[in-house]
């Protein structure tokens, strides 16, 4: 029983077939650079991989040739597209509204795009991508999971911003939260693994990738994200700003003369480890920087580590105390150097690194010593997978 | 050994002149709103107060009024102003450069106007102060002393936000911390409440006031402090929004097509708890009308306690840990229902309040329970005896 898992991006379009039965990928491909010239389909089939320069010029067609990839004569894994019996499309934003997977039909696509406001660079991509699903699978249910989802626990006083209460009624505009999907599927997991019930746990989970959010997670339900009404807000990120003195951000706009465009785009491309660096928004390639000695490179890694330091310590009080800590994304999994500078000096809480086990790489791991009251884990996140949960759950096909 | 201690704010001037020999106030005053046509002489002598209608166009007049007090023929204290040994006056801002109590000439008041720009609101007050008071007492050491200076050991990792670093470089946009004449007195008599020295200690120091900033400090030394490259950064205050979204301001600038002027009104001006519950900044109004079950009330009072519980959170895990925790500023000081709240559930440091001894309103003291592993203070803040103490070894006159 196979679930495709769509997530549309703003030139790209990624997708996942999974067979619910034994949970695993069954094909995981992507069309990149939709719009331009130069479209590519990558696309790996067990142990094959294809990558062929295709023509997308919009994300209609670029769906098209990610549905016929499944059936290609050469390649694919089905017969025809009937197999697919149920598709997952990841939304960024689900404003107040959507706290559950949503079966989507043209009234709720309609809803909707109302909230397109909300997340402009990523929303009306995401919907973009569903009409032109619907388009070809007509009949296939099909389902929208929320990133903002698994946050909607977040209480009042935790989303709540020091604004007139005017603008969260006209607008809505409160903390959200986000990578919601990854921070769920890391805390069951993380459970798994501490051999523990989630219903019992207080767990931070680190998603440090491209984005960087944190989130507490008490008894298995998000009380806080540093993600805020934007994905701009918490720790410093590759190309993102992250926490800034409100009066910043209007004392830039004075002196250098920008506008609100101008200045999103500074916030959101210019700013964070590239900014600080002005290396480059890879942390790989500034690690090797600072391993190189290269000061600004060693200071944008030290205000990262140090940001999330803060997030680790301000979670364990909101939860009075921390059973588990949890890091996933790119950096997370693949960083024993940012988990050790994120650790370190973390007696307080009685949690102790073990650098031996923090060197492995591989599968969901521990990297506590023995004697860490804490446990520390990587856990390698699965959004595609946890969408894919979801829409089984959503559609009723457990039963 | 008198000094003279001068505040000078936006429209008004607040003064106090300090027997330094027995470091006890002899003259506390102020005149306010300078420049309207009811402004207001206040004095306290001893037990006396003095209240009058005055004529005090500018702050030059303001001075003259303040100093003349001093030498009433009626309420006066000191025969003559050159029994004022020295003048300190509080300067909000002090930018990189000065992180030391400065002499002040007419080189180092040009130096210091260079700095208005970063805070607008403030040091230009502070510096037609310095201008007034130096017209008048020509001859007496004056001396400034910076609200940013104790914050001036905040490490570059703490300082740095993460923006374009030519930003820093530019424009000096790094975060500075306010209120660090107030937080180095919290902490160093905190040091002696608990009769241990202050090199050894961690300490919170939490200025809950009209402005509210919290400070870690460790080993006597400033390694962080909530507000930012200006004093609207932190916690939601009185009117101040505190930490937002910089996606946010851009957002509301959109929406509701406000210039950055009108921008840093409202964020100043009509933000924080004043926004949040609709009532007032005042919090003995909104903790009466929150006790009276007004659920905005109720909303912002908990929005505020709960941005503290993180500030303090995320310090223990900067400094690895906490000895002490001190309340100070008028609402630390005085609302033992905040400081339950702040402290509540902070088992996993063991920190236990003693609701007793909590309730308690009086001088400096201690209200933690005795198997409380971390020391929680009440600490009447004294920021003009500190500027004395400043001034007084500054210009030498301790030998």
């Amino acid at each position: 029983m196979s679930i495709l898992v769509i997530n549309c991006g703003s030139s790209s379009l990624k997708y996942q077939l999974i067979d619910m039965s034994k949970e695993r990928t069954k094909v995981k491909g992507s069309i990149d650079r939709i719009g331009s010239k130069e479209a590519l389909l990558t696309c790996d089939v067990g142990t094959r991989t294809v990558r062929e320069p295709v023509e997308a010029k919009d994300h209609h067609q670029a769906m098209k040739l990610a549905l016929n990839s499944l059936t290609d004569s050469e390649f694919g894994v089905l017969d025809n597209l009937k197999q697919v019996k149920a598709v997952g499309h990841r939304v960024v934003h689900g404003g107040e509204k959507y706290s559950c997977p949503t079966v989507l039909t043209p009234e709720t696509i309609k809803e909707l795009e109302q909230f397109n406001y909300l997340a402009p660079l990523h929303n009306p991509k995401n919907i973009m991508g569903i009409r032109a699903c619907k388009a070809i699978l007509e009949d296939t249910p099909q389902v929208a999971v929320f990133d903002t989802a698994f946050h909607q626990t977040i209480p009042t006083h935790a989303y709540t911003y020091g604004l007139p209460f005017k603008y969260y009624q006209k607008y809505g505009i409160r903390r959200y939260g986000f990578h919601g999907t990854s921070h769920r599927y890391v805390a069951e997991q993380a459970a798994k693994l501490m051999g523990r019930p989630l219903e019992e746990l207080k767990l931070i989970t680190c998603h440090l990738g491209n984005g960087v959010s944190i989130s507490a997670v008490q008894g298995g339900v998000s009380v806080d994200n540093s993600m805020g009404f934007t994905p701009l807000e918490g720790v410093p990120m590759g190309t993102r700003c992250g926490n800034l003195d409100p009066g910043i951000v209007l004392f830039l706009m004075e002196k250098e003369g920008l506008n609100v465009a101008d200045t999103m785009a500074l916030l959101n491309r210019e700013c964070g480890i590239l900014g600080i660096s002005g290396i480059s928004n890879d942390f790989r390639e500034v690690q090797e920087a600072a391993a190189g000695g290269d000061e600004q490179a060693i200071l944008a890694l030290k205000v990262f580590t140090y940001s999330v330091r803060k997030y680790i310590g301000a979670y364990t009080a909101v939860m009075n105390g921390v059973d588990g800590l949890v890091f996933t994304g790119g950096i997370g999994e693949n960083s024993p150097w940012i988990r050790t500078e994120i650790c370190q000096d973390m007696d307080y809480l009685g949690l102790i690194l073990d650098e031996e086990k923090n060197s492995i790489t591989g599968q969901s791991f521990e990297i506590a010593s023995k004697q860490s009251k804490v446990r520390v884990m990587v856990i390698p996140t699965n959004e595609e997978l946890m969408i894919a949960r979801e829409v089984y759950k959503c559609i009723g096909l457990e039963s």
